[in-house]
């Protein structure tokens, strides 16, 4: 845990360079509008430690896959998010000799990420080695409003005479330090370098991704625009134009860049530089200003539908609103083809591709706060990739249909290697069909279903009917060689969580083809011959599986098991595990942390709460009070969910101390690991503590439930929701809770248990 | 399955060249001498599939880790037995175009590994592209005597006119097919090249270990020796000397070449080149004819020890013999620091590094075939990585002289990287427990425990007392998630093998303390001292584990279990398998292969062999009778115990089927994989499987115990013994048994239950 980040409403601040913790900065003041994000690395050079990052959405590579001991059914690749072209870099000479904050004396550092407005600023003083004094303000942001482009504005203000040289420059000539086989992914396409511009196209390896990088500039000094009259340097994957420019004492010079990134996702390959120049052509005369007053709109409006307000905690406050920021940076819901990577654009780890995450964790918020469209794109993603489930699968030794979603993908095929995960992490198949489930409760769109829905849930259900077999020892279905999500276990028998969510899917598919062939049996009748569903035979064997699942409990304790046999593990709460010990997975070897008590993520709980109302207060109770305490959160995933359930049962600084938890994991750097990046689909999870944890919001039977209560820490917290086209807006003081309408159609609401229809314009206190 | 290798009593032959098949029939010929091997590659050019391998006992390179994941506690690196200098190369040009057998026409070939006399030998007649024809007779051997040596007779005999250009060289520049990330493992250190000879040394990277190889060589014509006036070629890493010879029709040409390696392990490092051109002087004194003759005595006194003699059926001849001279070519016991990898020197898998196979089942066979000191040596080798091995279990949390030995090492060291087997198959430490008892039982070298044994045995008891813990759940010691013996099953609570081993080693370890102490009081402190051994809590503990251990059982079918929950599983036997599934780890994902109840190796089994005696008939049937048929074999280590279980059993059938499958397990490529090399520590197994499958015998109480079968097959097999001295050699016919006492003390025997008390000269009929 490291706290150097200063507290604040609506920024994210860095008062002293902390080159220690550069990558970890370097991640948290990260900027993205949902097609391209940048690590927050300098513009000028630097020698420091630094993870450079510059990404571009749906761009990746397949990296041959590295494993100790090959496994049959692993895939041949890792997919990778790609580090693409450099488009900030801007190299600064004083006299000759490079700006380079490793080696000058910094007289005074801020960084600040204000997330109102959507940028990130830079101010620093710094004496040159050769005595030299400068202060530089570099600004900049990627436009949501042209989401191809980023804009730089790079002040220096002199306090030296002499020459100053700046080469803005693109470089395509970089590396991904997840490379398998330190090669590197990108081969040059074609560049042309010119004055005050320049571009730079690219195309990986293997995947043939093209992506075209542009520049243009100016440059000003003290006010005036400079005539460029630049040295150009071209090489292999690198251009730059190098302009050299007398200054003295006091003079400020300015220098705009402009750049764009293109993808051949986007465009057709042989346009790409064509379109190219023409957004750069478009932003130039929009002009940096006008850009950015643009962003600040723009910003203002995804602001007004998903802010969340908390009074009387700065921290709690600055926590929930960069967690939102990033996650508008990361995910727009504009692109079907799009998901909602671990790291967002904040760095390499977990390859940027989807994991279940985003239907378990990330869905809620976008159900919430975004247009429905947005949460359907999400559900289409996985639609569109059943094809490729199913071969998956048939990889696995499954066949007639049976779907197994990736465990991690980029275009639906399966691109994580490590047989614990790939093939026994199954449970990923009931937080798909989950999510259907929970789309649909939450939106009314039944639609979806007959149209997408039933034929994955029925790819899905066939997976579970041939995954699970009957014991003629317990006389049940079990599940075996499973690894659940608390990933602090791997290949168990009769996960308790997996077990429940296969029954689930399979009762909740059962129910959506009799709904389907009640309501549009023509739909139906086509489903039924797509899918090649035998209607009796196989329905009966679903229905036998549903009465007969085998689920571990511990009668004594009223307790779920989370695995056969997990009552003979040494049981002993983490309060009585030395901190020197934590996080385990930093400290223990592997095998320690497998045979012990200690819980990555409680996954009895995740099925509470994801199935919450099949279960009495007293399960949910029982269950919490054994597997929180045993619960080490080393999952960014974990804490989210126990506060929904801590805040449930009443647990309420149990529920506060786990949300900063979440709220803050990046920001003070919880797990050790935010140099790799932010923890993107966690921060949904806060959201989630938020608004269904503290607020204690929830659907059911088409009206909005909440039970709220607000910790003794704060003076009052507010959010808004969207529900099937109206919009709420709910504050939450000591002792009081308002409810507005503010637009859209009337909303049944069940407050504290009491019921009532809002109607635009309501509010009603209680 | 392939069978293309023609039976015969002492040679192994291909009579026809199969391309499709080289890199199987590389292994299968491969040369060696216990300090240097080399598989079956061609001297000339070779354009087609090739497996290129020439191996240094010793020499290894730590190659960097390659994993999906990395987990806490894995080892940095992979030991790769290293491919060393290309010692065999010999480029030949027929008017100057290459020989090459993938490019030439082939009208004959035979290739003839003779295990009789030692030596490898390779007929071929050809018709090159632009016509000429030749033939070829190539001979070569790694020398017993000389054993740093290797020498070529490569004769050619001309039919056509022209110019015949030979060059024999010497490569350093190699690499290792497995190499992780595509390296080299060889740096130059120095070469000479003259004329008829070259030196050239190379270090590996990282270990620094220095190899120098020399070759000379002398070419006569129609039986006159040439003057050599070579061209001399010298580039990094290879030397070579080349020399055009005009040919006549009928002309014959003989190319003597004669090398050496030295390795560090055995010169210093500044006299290698001055020792190896001494080592080349004396063979080439000596010459190739006279060379060869000794190589056939040096065999001809291995085999007189170690011979197994089938009669009526070929097949299982010379299965048992290249069994034998594999064995032979692997390892010769004089140095402590070597041991067996699996592959020998025939491949590069399985990194020739040291596995729990030494101990499981090469023992016996060094055991009853050599010295001793063979054995002893065997065992002082992890004797002397016993600080090593403290060190392993260290890293895993363990503490206070406990013991784990890597389950893969060449220095003592764990190398190996998959948490499943490295972290969780800790059997391996009772089987080095296991050798420890064997040792002492079969030769009654009671010294041996108080000089080394004793240390190894607490280090391990000490393992197994901190692995297992107590489960309030079963009220008894349980051992959580560890991969048996059998690896189709990963992560499992108390496998029964496993559990029992640990108990076995607790017991024997209590055992040999006492008795330490009351024959060696002086020794037992000194050990007590050195060890640190707490006398009453630790070995209390030890009491309780033993008195408590849980082992899990079917009282209904009265077997033990592999493993809590196997009973789970849908039980079917093999038989019923479709044959295109197997072998399984071929067609099945690595999670259908988990969940199955398939057996790759059947440790309860593997457990009942061991400790034999503390089980009655019947237990050994039931179990038998249940595991057996759920068994795929696919470890080359397991039929051959299965071998001795069904013979015990009288399932004769059963026993012989197994037999084969063992004997001639490399010879018929049964398990698709010969191509990466022979299964070296298997095939001691084989000779398990005759001497105490077949010919049923044991030690128990200082005698020699004898049931001996024969199978139907066979009209008579004969095999020696050596115990405590004393040779016995046992022939069995059908209906009849003889028992001669070659040499030595008198040695009780109980053959067929029947008692006798032999001297040397004596002769038992049965």
């Amino acid at each position: 845990m490291k706290q150097y980040i200063t507290h604040h409403d609506w920024q994210i601040i860095e008062d002293d360079f902390h080159d220690e913790h550069n990558r970890i900065s370097e991640s948290i003041f990260s900027i993205g509008n949902g097609r391209m994000g940048q690590r927050a690395n300098f513009e000028e050079q630097f020698s420091g430690d630094s993870l450079k990052g510059s990404y571009v959405a749906g761009v990746y590579y397949p990296d041959k896959t590295r494993v100790g001991w090959w496994k049959n059914g692993y895939p041949e690749y890792f997919a990778k998010v790609l580090n693409s072209c450099n488009w900030i870099g801007i190299d600064v000479l004083v006299n000759g000799k490079a700006l380079d904050l490793a080696k000058c004396e910094i007289r005074h550092f801020k960084r600040v990420l204000d997330m109102q407005k959507g940028f990130l600023q830079r101010n620093f003083t710094v004496q040159m080695p050769t005595g030299e004094v400068l202060h530089v303000e570099a600004t900049r942001f990627c436009s949501l409003v042209d989401d191809e482009s980023g804009a730089i504005r790079y002040s220096i203000s002199c306090d030296f005479s002499g020459e100053l040289t700046l080469s803005p420059y693109l470089d395509f000539d970089v590396v991904n330090e997840d490379s398998n086989y330190d090669e590197k992914f990108w081969e040059e396409v074609q560049r042309a370098v010119g004055n005050g511009e320049g571009y730079l196209t690219a195309a990986t390896r293997k995947t043939d991704f093209h992506v075209c990088t542009g520049m243009q500039f100016a440059i000003n000094k003290n006010g005036s625009t400079i005539q460029l009259d630049p040295t150009l340097t071209e090489r292999e994957k690198y251009i730059a134009n190098t302009i050299k420019i007398p200054v003295q004492a006091s003079d400020q010079v300015v220098l705009y860049k402009y750049a764009a990134n293109l993808s051949s996702e986007n465009h057709a390959k042989d346009k790409l530089v064509e379109n190219c120049k023409q957004v750069l052509h478009r932003i130039t005369e929009k002009g940096f200003d006008a850009m950015l007053k643009e962003q600040a709109s723009a910003w203002a409006e995804r602001w007004r539908d998903s802010d969340i307000i908390i009074e009387g905690d700065v921290a709690a406050q600055q926590g929930i609103r960069f967690n939102i920021f990033q996650l508008h940076q990361t995910y727009t819901g504009e692109d079907e083809r799009l998901n909602i990577g671990p790291k967002g654009f904040t760095g390499e780890k977990y390859g940027g591709s989807t994991y279940w995450d985003t239907e378990a964790y990330c869905l809620p918020f976008y159900l919430s706060t975004a247009d429905e469209r947005v949460a359907k794109n999400l559900l289409v993603y996985r639609y569109k990739h059943l094809q490729k489930a199913i071969e998956n699968a048939e990889k696995l030794g499954f066949h007639s249909g049976a779907a197994l979603y990736p465990m991690v993908t980029m275009n639906g095929e399966e691109c994580h290697n490590e047989w614990e995960i790939t093939f026994e992490e199954i449970h990923r198949n009931g937080a798909i069909a989950y999510a259907i489930y929970n789309y649909i409760n939450y939106t009314g769109d039944y639609k979806y279903l007959s149209e997408y829905g039933l034929e994955v849930l029925i790819g899905i259900a066939r997976f579970w009917a041939q995954r699970a077999n009957y014991s003629n020892a317990k006389k049940a279905y079990v599940i075996l060689g499973v690894t659940g999500p608390n990933e602090y276990e791997n290949n168990v028998n009769n996960n308790w969580y997996t077990n429940y969510t296969a029954k689930k899917c399979l009762e909740y598919t059962l129910l959506v083809l009799d709904s389907i062939k009640e309501h549009s049996a023509e739909r139906y009748t086509a489903i039924i011959e797509k899918t090649r569903l035998i209607e009796f035979e196989e329905q009966e064997l679903w229905r036998d599986i549903i009465a007969n699942m085998y689920f571990p409990v511990d009668e004594e304790r009223g307790i779920f098991l989370q695995q056969d046999g997990f009552l003979d593990k040494e049981i002993e709460p983490v309060s009585l595990l030395p901190e020197i010990d934590q996080p385990l997975c930093q400290n223990w070897s592997w095998d320690r942390i497998l045979r012990s008590c200690y819980i990555k993520q409680a996954d009895v709980l995740q099925g509470l709460y994801f199935y919450e109302d099949d279960f009495d207060e007293t399960t949910h109770r029982n269950n919490f009070d054994f597997y929180e305490p045993l619960t080490v959160h080393e999952s960014s995933l974990s804490p989210c969910v126990h506060v929904v359930l801590a805040a449930k049962l009443g647990y309420y600084d149990k529920a506060y101390e786990l949300y900063l938890r979440t709220a803050r994991l990046d920001l003070d750097d919880y797990n050790n690991d935010t140099e790799d990046g932010c923890h993107i689909t966690s921060m949904a999870g806060t959201w989630m503590a938020v608004v269904q944890g503290f607020g204690g919001m929830r659907v059911r039977d088409d009206q909005i439930h909440l039970n709220p209560f607000i910790p003794k820490q704060w003076s009052a917290y507010a959010f808004k929701i969207r529900f099937r086209g109206s919009v709420l807006n709910i504050r939450v003081e000591q002792g009081k809770v308002k409810v507005i309408h503010e637009s859209g159609l009337p909303v049944g609401i069940v407050l504290n248990g009491q019921k009532n229809e809002l109607f635009e314009g309501d509010e009603w206190v209680l």
